[in-house]
């Protein structure tokens, strides 16, 4: 399998993205996400402002989260539940209904221990099955290595490798034979978490902020005091505290609040 | 296993390599490639050159490629056929015969899922067999971790892998015992599919400029329109055109067009 | 899991440590290390330093480094004898006794083929019955993944991800169950075989270099000649040879020669 | 998980079934099968029988069966199109639509090389999806270790764990919590491939003998000449030939042709 | 490794125990078991006799158990607490103190999918270290296969290997190394959960008899109505029905109440 | 895949061979054995009446029987060679040559941790190579799980599986296209390591039971006094000893000491 423009010209840099992505319309969207919390914090303005403009946007979520709690009276299932609804909680508030929340049922922290060829084939029955425009996922990219471990890596890697293999006719070829999935060209990659370094590509969300803050808030079990003795909602004093902590961490570029993306257009399908 | 001197200096600098690739004569030369078309791309002129100069060049390819084809009525069995004859054809345009071809035989894409320990094993077996002077192979560097995902990757760490046990009497001690197989250990390394970063050595191949386009449109699979409807042959204007499109993707240095590489002297085998 | 430093600050960027790592005193210091002298090359001043301090120094090897030899009469059990040995001698030097190296009794080279979950969760039990201050482990960064194949690259994510398992209770709840293990958060990771780009602290050796030296001189079957062919112990001119060459490769800063490392307060536990 | 009756008595002997399986209404039935044609050639008259009797009889097959043929000129995911065809026409036939089979996309002779832990957690879902009556499979019984190799083997005892997984909550418990799947207890396990000494039910199915001939007639590409050169049909002779072979071999017990089973009432889940 | 007795007489017939297994004082005896009651269910009586007679018994669990219950409102962390606490609610009542268990910590189901390479490893240096006069164990016969999957089987399987592997010191070398464990070869196996024709050693439990009900009883979790909504105690009346129903299942022999083994000198270890 | 005898019929009985074995003449036949001394005592007679017969008699040992020695001064590197060197002399004296011993190089008890799918894949390949007339191998047959397992048990279950394979070129379809080897039916499969109740084919090897005593005790190492302290000779009343207690232990049928044997046409290939 050839690679053509980086076997002649050698070079892997970042290009200019081919389109506006907060402009999208009408467009299929599948966000793939390695556990209910990482697609909010990293691209929660822009995917409010893709669903009030009519994107069919639906959200994979690689995992269920159930292990992140210090809180010792808790238990993995319980924790899953708790995490479900708050991924619904959030979605809701930037526009994604329940229903297009979608658990691949991995648990929390055992995705590097998947059988990855088993994992390939279920995300590319899901791309073949919903043909999206627009595939977002964590970017597998050269900085990571270090934090990417385990769930992240994994989701990483696993996401463009199905984008690669959904292309293809001869990749699971009985997912045409007996499911009569044809093969898909994603047209469109958008990663997130992404370095400086990497992103070639800034969402203005300054109208989306408070959106933002609100549905990072409804991950309550992520936070103080709910992370350490559960409790379902926020103290006003607490909830005033945490969204005061993120707006200290926002990315600012040119004086304007963004989301950073690297976006791609085909080459790491290779 | 120490690394003395990374150890000490803590660098993993590029150093200049210890001699010129390209002047190599009479020398056993083992290029390991994912697939039967990467060695083309990246070292169709300098394989043309050192084939010329008498080097035993043996080309080993971890997948037979069966997977990467639009056409709806090819079928992997059929795809590997022509993959398998068009490798034959691009190698005998730049000196290497149909019988120094080795094929380890898994399926495209399908690398990342082997079993690790007798990929290393075979490989192993395959350097200790040839006793090589250079061992070409892709690069497992910093920055292909986005792009070397599943064959690429493999391949890539698969070969050092196997490079380093070769080395050692110790590792795969059957070999020795029931092969008669002495270790061996491989005085230059050679990494195509670098990053002009990790680039330290660009061989000048104007002279073979014509011989590699040839070669390469010998994939005649891998490209329009044979990509999508198979023909084993090229009509007269398609060959002009993407003869043409490879031309302006080429690597240019000095003024020369070139294929550049990264050479190691050993430290990788630690 | 979420990452918020990283999240809406994008950035990776390595931070100034917040401790003085050579003036604790003690701490409980775990070291995790690939082989029985990478802990040596890389750190021996340093824990020659904390050792001193009345820090309480566990060193946890995952392999017993029973392949490098090029002693055509040498066998893997004797090999690992010998390295055993060694090792004892080489910590015996800088201060920690034979009863504080434990052995994960992997073979040389076979850490890339381990079972990755057995593997984290036998380093998680070891976490959460020692509780250390600090961790010190091989760094699985960025510029590694070339030369961090196999035992290196293995141990540098195994040890991380440990880290981070050992700090939630639902993580191999059976530890507690069973065990009666609590959680552990560990405050504070040194990593070392760092590049220069990211290292962040540097420690002054000069007061320990010579026994440093002596420390490296103690895997005799790691240098010329024993390597070659065994012997226990060193010809007077050999070891001078060795230790110059040794010193010719330090890492000298601001005219001090000085042990690199990258300090991370928490962050790669996310 | 306590094995109640085998404790105390020790014996693991065959029961007199509960029920008359052939007189079963309106049930829902499910059929796992290694392979298109093993469910016919066991089961045809069976099933038969009870499609007629208004049952909703699911067939769910691991294989797609593409390796079993002679001819040369056969590829395998020509082989896989042929069996599903013929999978169909057996299965219209004795009166199961075409939209009641499934496939589990595994290719053939390769089940077991699957990853057990995920097929399980396949197979479960289904069975907690379709609430099944009665769950037909073929038998892992004691006598077939030699000859259940590879998919029969595979397919024997991952349909007797997923039944017995299905029954617990705490079994994949993300399918109760994301896919709303209640656990369910299969009432009536009925084997296939059974040994004479395990048989303890058989059915007659004089009535429905030319069905099951014609039906396994339509597996063409089983039989000579088409095994051997594949053509999509039968000549006359070659037809009366095939099916006269057949009848050499049905079970006949007290004079009736019949089809053995093994049936049993739920002491395989523990 | 030959097999003499086998491959000469061609024969696998149970012989006469060389012991009397209820006789023995003062031994170290390792019990495995799947979970924590097969122990009790199959042996109680026979271990409370041992016990009595001052015999060290080491119980070995393999699994939590925490799977096995229908109440929705269980939590696999609460059951594996529940099921910790009733096995040394029964082990008390036996004579066999709660340090005296040991959990191999996998999870209820899930044995099957363990790597079995750490797993004979670990059982092998359980074996070395408490060099046992017997093991008993879950029997891996002939006819278990039906009802022996998953986490049976692979607790039969594995035990007995790990009883052939600590026999030689070549087997898992650096438990000797680097643990100074010496190999054991274990005298005598004892095999439980047996089949009516492969038992050859009955134990007359009569004196027993009650005291093996209060055990059984204790694993309150595993009965009616506990096991459907769980309570942690008895109603008088559900009490004297379990036990009447599970004295209606004892293995009578010679109108003595016995359990039944398969005693085994040493064969099965080839 | 279907099993045609087996459905109708419902019968795995055992069917009188075909063949006379023993009578064989200029037959190709394949030996595949788990260690280097199953094969001596399972059929050392048989195997040189064939080899006495012009038969081309090809040897392939799975392990190198590198853990089975007592001695604590052993290492596995020099019993491997030990083992090697007994293997060639054992076979010299029932005629079979050096060069017809091929080793699969897996190391001793290490079999049942091999992927089997390379290692079906590695057997199949040697079985197309070779075209035999005849495979000899242990039987993975229904009363052998007890003490088939580990390297008995995968190697009956593999090679059977891999004969299966050689039959249909669309199992590893790459050796036929890249190895130009045709897919090869095994016509006769002979089994040794057979229960009394499972043989169906004794050879009478009166005339060979001196060459067969003499071939055993070339495995010198696995007999006292040699497995407890390694001497590569015999004390003249060891040897005699050994002799008379392995003539205590021969096969008896009709007076004659013979070697037993399940002999199969083909059925278990399905």
């Amino acid at each position: 399998m050839f690679l053509l423009a980086a076997i002649f010209v050698g070079s892997v840099t970042a290009q200019a993205p081919p389109v506006a992505l907060e402009k999208l319309q009408g467009k299929t969207i599948l966000l793939f996400t390695p556990h209910p919390d990482d697609d909010t914090f990293c691209c929660a303005g822009t995917l409010a402002m893709l669903a009030k403009q009519n994107n069919n946007i639906q959200i994979f979520i690689y995992t269920n989260d159930d292990k992140g709690s210090y809180d010792p009276a808790m238990t993995s299932q319980r924790l899953a539940q708790i995490r479900s609804m708050e991924e619904e909680n959030a979605c809701k508030l930037i526009g994604i209904p329940a229903a297009n929340i979608h658990w691949l049922q991995f648990h929390d922290g055992m995705l590097e221990y998947a059988n990855t060829f088993d994992l390939v084939e279920q995300v590319t029955k899901v791309i073949r099955t919903y043909r999206p425009d627009v595939v977002m996922s964590i970017d597998p990219g050269s900085e990571y290595v270090r934090w990417h471990k385990t769930d992240h890596r994994m989701a990483a890697n696993n996401t463009i490798d199905a984008v690669r293999a959904a292309e293809w006719h001869l990749y699971f070829p009985n997912q045409l034979l007996h499911d009569h999935l044809q093969p898909w060209h994603v047209p469109l990659e958008v990663y997130y978490y992404v370095t400086p370094q990497d992103a070639n590509y800034w969402v203005d969300i300054s109208s989306m902020i408070d959106l933002k803050l609100d549905a990072a808030m409804a991950h309550v079990s992520q936070f103080e005091p709910s992370i350490h003795k559960y409790r379902p909602d926020w103290d006003a004093q607490d909830l005033k505290r945490e969204k005061a902590d993120l707006l200290k961490e926002v990315i600012v570029k040119n004086g304007h609040v963004v989301e950073a993306f690297r976006i791609s257009g085909g080459f790491n399908q290779q």
